[in-house]
Order: C-alpha cells, then sequence, then structure tokens
C-alpha cells in the first residue's frame, strides 16, 4: 500500500540508496531532500547540488543533525549548472562518488531549473547568448548530468536507478511569455521519453509538482509581461490553490514509493 | 477550393510576398523553394538560407531563370545557422531586407535542422558542449530568425505574416537514440505554439513532413545505434513508404493557401 501523504517516514526503508538532488538549497528541492533523508538506509549518500554554498550547508547540517540515520553521508555539491564550470565541478563529483557508492538503489532527481525573463515577449527573444544560456541550464544540464550518473552508477545485476525529472503543466502546455520554460520543459519530457524507451531497466519519472508557493510563482505573478496572466497567478495565490512544497515532494516521494508509474510517464501533482 | 497535390502554380498567386526560407539548398527546403518562387507575385523578395553558398546560388540562378515571375527578388544568404556568426549574419541579413520589403505578405519558414549524432545512445550524450551546439543550431537560431524576422517586419494593418516550422513526428513521439532530436523538434514546436498564443494576429503553423527521401533519412537508417531501429528506417525505404520532398512541400503549400489550420498546430503530412 502507498502510504498517505501524511504517513511518518519509516527511517531506512529504502535500504542503501545512492540519492543525487538538483536544486537542492530552496523550494521544492528543499522540502524533497527533507522527505528523503529520513528514508535513505545505512551506507546511503545524499549527494545535494545547488549554486549557492550557504544556504546548502545549512541544510546538510540540518539533516546530518536530524538523527535520521547516523549512516547516511551528506554531499554538498555547489555548482552553477548554467555554466560551463559549474557542470563540469557536478559532473566531476559524480564522477568521483558514484562508482565508489555502495551497491544499492540509484536516485537521481532533476530538479534545478529557471524561468527564464518572463518579462519579455517572444519578440523580445532576439539574443541568441540568452536563449542558449537558458538551454544550457535548463536541458543540456539535465541530460549531461543523467547520462553521467547511469554511466558512473553503472548498471549492476539486482540494483535499480529512477531518474526523475521535475516537469511542469508548461511542458505540455503553452503559457504566453514563457516561450523559454514551456520550450525548455517539453524538450526535458522528450529527452527522458527517449531515455525511458532506451533503457528499459531504467525507471524513468517526468513529475510536474503543480503550482507551488515559490519564490518561481511570485516571479511568476510580478513579472510575467501579459497582464492577464500575471492576474492569473495572483488569483492562484488570493484563492490559496498554491501547493506547499511539502506536500507536493510527499507526492513524489510516495509515486516513487509505490514505483507503479509507467515509465517515461508525465504525471502531474493533480493526477495522483 | 484547395488545389490538389499536381495542381499548377497560377504565377503570382499570393501577390507580393517577403519569403524567407532556412536550410534552402536541399532535400525539403530546396523543393520548397522551387513551388513558392512561382507564386510569389511583382515585388517579391525570396530569401533563401543555407550553410553552403554554392547549392544556394545554383538553386537561385535556377529561380531567377525560371521565368516564373520577373519581378522576383531571389536573395542569398551563406550562413551556418549553428554557429554564432553565422546566425548573426542571417539576422542581420534579416534586419537590412525585411524594413525595406513592400508592404505584402510575409512568410518565414524555419526548416534548416539537424539530426544530431544518432550513432550515440542517450548514456553517451555526456558532452555539454556537443548538446549546447545542438540546441544553438536546431532551438535558438530558429527562435531568433523567427523573433527577429517578426520585429523587423513590424505589425502593418492589412499585411500578414505566416510562420512555419518544419517539424517532425519526434516532436510528439519518442525514438531510440533520437534524443537530441526529439527534443530539439518538441522544443521548437511548443516555442512556436507559445508564438501562436502570444501573437494572434500572426498564422503559426507546426509541420510535420513525414518520413522523407532525403540524406536525413539515409543517415537514419545506416546511422541509428539501435538495430532495430535501422531495420525500421530500411524498410520504410525498401517497402517505398519515403515521401519525395516535392509531394510533402506541395502539402505545405496547399496549407498555406487555404489556411484554415488552427495557428499553432501540429499538423503531419498523414494527417492531411
Amino acid at each position: 500500500m502507498e502510504p498517505g501523504p501524511g504517513a511518518q517516514a519509516v527511517p531506512g526503508r529504502w535500504g542503501t540508496v545512492v540519492c543525487v538532488l538538483t536544486g537542492a538549497s530552496r523550494g521544492f528541492g528543499r522540502s524533497l531532500a527533507r522527505l528523503l533523508a529520513p528514508r535513505l538506509g545505512e551506507g546511503s549518500v545524499l549527494m545535494l547540488l545547488a549554486r549557492s554554498a550557504a544556504p546548502l550547508a545549512e541544510l546538510a547540517a540540518e539533516l546530518r543533525g536530524g538523527g535520521t540515520g547516523a549512516g547516511l553521508r551528506v554531499e554538498c555539491v555547489a555548482a552553477d549548472l548554467g555554466c560551463e564550470q559549474g557542470l563540469r565541478t557536478a559532473v566531476a563529483a559524480l564522477r568521483e562518488v558514484l562508482p565508489a557508492a555502495p551497491p544499492g538503489r540509484l536516485l537521481l532527481v532533476n530538479n534545478a531549473g529557471s524561468l527564464g525573463d518572463i518579462s519579455k515577449s517572444f519578440l523580445d527573444l532576439t539574443d541568441p547568448d540568452e536563449i542558449n544560456s537558458y538551454f544550457a541550464f535548463n536541458v543540456t544540464s539535465a541530460l549531461c548530468l543523467t547520462s553521467t550518473a547511469l554511466q558512473a552508477f553503472g548498471k549492476r545485476p539486482g540494483l535499480s536507478r529512477t531518474v526523475v525529472n521535475i516537469s511542469s503543466l508548461c511542458a505540455i502546455k503553452p503559457f504566453k511569455n514563457w516561450a523559454l520554460y514551456c520550450s525548455g520543459k517539453a524538450s526535458r519530457d522528450m529527452m527522458f521519453q527517449v531515455l525511458a524507451l532506451e533503457e528499459p531497466d531504467v525507471r524513468v519519472l517526468n513529475y510536474a509538482p503543480g503550482p507551488l508557493d515559490t519564490d518561481m510563482q511570485l516571479l511568476a505573478r510580478t513579472k510575467t509581461r501579459d497582464p492577464e496572466m500575471r492576474q492569473y497567478f495572483q488569483s492562484l495565490q488570493e484563492s490559496g490553490h498554491l501547493i506547499d512544497c511539502t506536500i507536493s515532494a510527499q507526492k513524489l516521494v510516495n509515486l516513487l514509493e509505490e514505483d507503479t508509474f509507467s515509465s517515461g510517464a508525465h504525471v502531474d501533482f493533480y493526477d495522483i
């Protein structure tokens, strides 16, 4: 049975896991890290990646001190996945840690992402550097980290490997002024569908977490160029329809525990 | 009534058009250029873009000499849209030619594209430069050329603007070893859906031309890593299911003439 959203974590329930989580320092990533840590058993490694070192270190200290598993190693990698050097740092960390990790399960969550400049219309998107940077961060880094992690962890009999793409409704539905975000998310969803086809023994999930109560939603309701769109996001907040990160992260944890999703599927918070 | 695939072009039928076509030197682009040229009326401009100058110049000479419209100006822009300098050259050409073009219709066809290295599996895609280059050519250049062309042509009352994205079944369906192509095409489709939402007076079409009998299909059946996929593409050819570029380009011309497609729609060769 799937545990309900309010279920308590059973320490170490997932056995030995190497868990890699990008965008871990705040918002959905941080909430997810807090839910995952107590589930990781003796010998597990939790690798947290984010741009900012300080909040990452704070979170790591909190998780280490949580008494949720003396055998859990929490590693922090401060790297800006949007720049060449940052991605190289992250890739090197995966190549160092993963092959040496104890046999068990690999869980990679590609959560890092950005909205792009939503104060611009499609017609304002004329700067190649801006667009290339957006795709480098939001698409290339997710692809490179996933291929690197799967290679570095290797295909060992009896070991399970799961890759999660934090997706969005925007992967399947266009929104005004969100050309970069929508096309980046559509691109990622498709990429992970191809992975699911190619690697039937890797479990692949495109999870759309719903409209979360995060800094990104604050940007959405204040910076989106189109006034009707701003109004729409404003009304989501005012009517209490924004979702708490922990609630949505718990649904993802439930999906992973239940492990019955069709590999490569796009699963939305509201579908389950 | 829509003219059938075998219908003869009526010279100048489309009035004065500024037509911009990327990837014009061969395959689908060249076939399309040959069908478009005789439809462009007095004062029209046909801008052909491609990487290779020689076949572009040859095509231009052929079109100019076709006697299909003494008033048609054919411009060639040799530019590699996958590199910074090439995109800059193309953008500069649009900014020079479009504002000075006579009032009429703008038709931009984003046809240029590449397959990526399909001899690789998803797990082999670990080089950020390779992936960034792929998206720079296949996504960024289409976005920049479209925004630039629409800006440069301007929104003038009574003038119509149409943007075509040459899409693929791969935009909506994953294929093994085609992670870059599928995710690039998915990204483009979504991007143009956002454009359709933002600019209701721009007609936007995502046209999937079907499996064309081109060099790209030759690559598909010889280089795709997965043997079953190679076999599938081989059988498409052997059973005569590859589509002649002119047949598919004619269907696109019919769609544009009929002009009843829903803006932003994905329309496949086999749908019509």
